[in-house]
């Protein structure tokens, strides 16, 4: 346990990832260097991308098999093409790519700690991009603390 | 890139969501305001339901076919009566508005920029209501930074 | 509507839930814990789990019935031994405790009020093991407020 009453400080930063197709792409490095340049050394990192068909999840970050099995759980769940769908104009996958980021989310906060992310051993950050064409996709972190 | 020495605050708000009927309700403006009555230029803003049978959400907020089929899909993933469920005394979509809120989350963040939510341009914030029957939701925002 | 220019602080411990089999446990008061410790009383409070096949759950905290009905969903939804997974050198149970752990997220966060946290009356904080051998999970919580 551990509680400063130091001088509070935010600091917040934006990124893109090109994402030439769907799957999931890492940016822990870019958010571990973002919390070192904040200087904040206890606190809470909070990760955000601002779009509706693309999402952020921790995941396992040592076998790639569990991000390719957790793709084609999700392709099951959520079948591209499924008849139950009116929102159809932009694509096969659209509709799929927001029901997908809905079931993921797009935010996520995780503690910051020493300087670094007290993210576990196995756990990284990746942004999933859910549509099959290629995007830009942009992520903020916001860092809390002190 | 920016950051502030300047003085933290928090600010805390709740407000009442009037929902007659299972579905979607946007909160995004009632958020703003707090946000621009809050003062905070740069920071996190955290939006809380108070329930365990609705959730928040962030959706797509130009073609509302696109909730309608959210609604087709978790109607189907997670189907009223279903007979795995024990739990049937408070009606045949109490279960089913536990789980799905558990699926879709109470809790939600995002940044504040500018003074402004950063939220993307096609993001709306929106109470999803499980259940079938009207309801009042009581909801919390909690903003912090400077 | 309240605000405070009062001094901002951030408060962090962690803790260890030992999980004997795959199901949920309750760390509500243990969180409740350590709001009062922070002497915090406006703010938001976060949890976080440090692992990939355990996540951290607000859930109904009355009717355990409601626990293994979602469990009973879960359980279905994400099949042990499903033929579509590579990742099976850790066990059957692996590679669907990290799909349940994304679904269900390792992340949460909820606003602290009057000195206590805001949940609901009915809403509980569950640390959900998704492996069926016995563990021992880590949770750290950060408060932030003032």
């Amino acid at each position: 346990m551990t509680q400063w009453d130091d001088i509070m400080t935010t600091h917040q930063d934006s990124f893109q990832v090109s994402t030439p197709h769907r799957g999931t792409y890492e940016i822990t490095d870019k958010i571990e260097q973002i919390i070192h340049q904040s200087g904040i050394r206890m606190g809470v990192c909070q990760v955000f991308t601002h779009h509706t068909s693309a999402s952020l999840i921790l995941c396992e970050n040592a076998d790639p098999s569990v991000r390719s099995d957790l793709e084609s759980f999700l392709h099951r769940l959520v079948p591209d093409s499924d008849p139950i769908y009116d929102h159809i104009q932009e694509g096969a996958d659209d509709m799929p790519a927001h029901i997908r980021s809905i079931l993921t989310n797009m935010d996520l906060s995780f503690p910051v700690t020493q300087g670094r992310s007290g993210l576990g051993t196995w756990q990284g950050v990746y942004l999933y991009e859910h549509r099959t064409q290629p995007h830009r996709r942009r992520v903020t972190v916001t860092i809390i603390g002190d």
